[in-house]
């Protein structure tokens, strides 16, 4: 990776940044993913930090010329991951994989539950680490779900948080290591990947930017469950389209599924109007609760590092190009500004349904 | 390992069970560390589960001539661990390492306080779990402190108790996870370790065993802050024991001590009778804290291992010999009864002095 070229690129990016407002800097921070702070400077500070991410995923897209990225979110009965391809000349990410394993099922062939004993958790975590490479290809990102560590109301934590919490770092620990320890192998083919956080407050904000709040609306708009809900109808919303939608380059069309997904959406479409995602990945959950927020989850992180991907390279673009620093910096706010307002028009296409 | 081997004194020792009473299977349970089960059967299971691991390390000592644990007790500023060796013919475990550890300061140079972001987590349990490789020889055990996941008074988790609990989570699932990845590199030598957790109350109950209760004595004794400073006090005897009592066969000698750490114990015991286990450590604890309770419990795991270990040799010697079984059954749970009656002289003696 070229560290020069990185250290240029994000130079471009913190000198556009220096003379912006506050809401220029904050569309920016929204497009890209980057945390939005709460000062101008926290803002930079921010905007930068995602950058280095999103850079390194630029460079290995162009050396590879496509990028693979598995989102996860985490839970013991309900761990769902989706996996997603973006190819360099491709306006749109294709769906390789997308799944939610009962952990316990799956890797204890029921016979035990998780405790919290670190010799079960420890043989649990490292056949998931291993399993998400049986497919290939084999991600260039791994992101996992921040587990929140407060219950709702109180200031402590629940013994089902704390074991998802553990589940996440444990996770995020091994995939790492798995890296480090695997390059010690002389002669083998080196693994490269990265493996970060997905915040779920930045991945529900980007596609559920809420209205002009009314004082009803926003209690209900806030309420956990109706997010959920809502991020749920989305993804139905954003499966339809992308299957009767044939031509990739209409605006509300935002992912493609090949192969065995395009005949799976289609029969759950025909069947009934109001299809559960448990139908299309054809999961029996036995465990009776067919939860489909997991799964709506997972998509949506995993779009959305597409989605701030693409927005940066867009943005790198207009960096690199010929014409006047000044106008660059005025065409990056004009198009994160553009950005925000497609993705509401999108979202109000959807809600008008 | 010969498994045949395994399998077979397994066996004997199960039938040695089968028809003991209650108080025998609990007073083979106590020296061996086994859990103590609520039920006979309960009880041979947990002995069973116990001698497995054992077995391991007995088999492990025969092929190496020595045996090398590692106990730690895991804190976030207050890292403790304890390495002891026992050798093939001697009477007693060598210490060799002893440390405490503020793992900020170690491997972030006090520039950042651990929070809960795995990446985070991730980078610091890595470092620590190859600095525990640094120094030779590599353990055949490392035992990590079980840590609670309740706040003594209510069933939610505070805080700072998640913290230590991913802590000992990923270094457990790190410690294993090194071996199986580093095993995977051809032409190398092979990583031959356990990895097993160690339960706090099995340790403070082999070393304070409660006597006989009076109302007001029993209710002081299980405060845990009464615990925990009588444990600090009885590693002060052992340590003092070890110095000033050369011949290693006394029954109050339990550890020896080499080299430099012999001059610091002794330094520590003239200059002043209340010395602290950190100055023998050189700790200069800056946090001010210089907590000793740490120190403590890394070195009674450790010793109680060494204790375990010792005591299920014996066992074993005692049903491998010539005699009838029915005599060798007989004489284990004797050499039982007689070490815990030897462990109450020697708490007494302590406590007396």
């Amino acid at each position: 990776m070229s560290t020069a070229q990185k250290a240029k690129i994000l130079q471009l990016i913190d000198s556009c940044c220096q003379n912006a407002k506050s809401t220029q800097l904050k569309s920016l921070s929204f497009v890209i993913g980057a945390v939005n702070g709460t000062t101008k400077e926290a803002k930079r500070t921010y905007i930068q930090e995602q950058c280095e991410f999103l850079e390194k995923l630029r460079q290995q897209k162009i050396r590879e010329g496509r990028i693979n990225i598995l989102s996860m979110d985490a839970g013991v009965s309900n761990f769902a991951f989706s996996k997603m391809q973006l190819l360099n000349n491709d306006p749109l990410p294709k769906v390789l994989d997308w799944q939610k394993i009962n952990l316990e099922e799956k890797f204890f062939q029921n016979l035990k539950k998780l405790s919290l004993n670190p010799a079960e958790t420890s043989e649990l975590v490292f056949n998931l680490t291993e399993y998400l490479f049986e497919s290939m290809p084999i991600p260039d990102m791994f992101t996992i779900e921040r587990q929140r560590t407060r219950t709702m109301s109180s200031r402590h934590i629940l013994d089902p948080i704390l074991k998802v919490n553990i589940l996440e770092q444990i996770l995020f620990s091994n995939l790492e290591n798995k890296m480090k320890y695997t390059n010690k192998i002389p002669n083998t083919s080196k693994l490269r990947y990265m493996v970060c956080s997905s915040d779920p407050h930045r991945m529900t904000s980007y596609w559920c930017i809420p209205r002009e709040e009314t004082p009803t609306s926003s209690k209900k708009l806030k309420s956990n469950k109706h997010s959920k809900d809502s991020r749920i109808k989305l993804v139905k919303k954003i499966l339809s389209t992308s299957i009767l939608e044939g031509n990739s380059t209409s605006s509300t069309k935002l992912v493609e599924f090949i192969g065995v997904w395009n005949n799976r959406i289609r029969n759950a479409l025909t069947k009934k109007k109001s299809f559960k995602l448990c139908d299309i990945l054809e999961i029996q959950d036995n465990s009776g609760v067919r939860k489909d927020d997991d799964l709506a989850d997972s998509f949506l992180h995993c779009l959305s590092w597409m989605e701030w991907l693409k927005n940066y390279e867009s943005i790198t673009e207009l960096l690199n190009s010929k014409t006047l620093v000044k106008t660059q910096f005025g065409q990056v706010f004009e198009f994160c500004e553009n950005k925000v307002q497609k993705l509401k028009f999108l979202q109000n296409t959807y809600n008008n349904d």
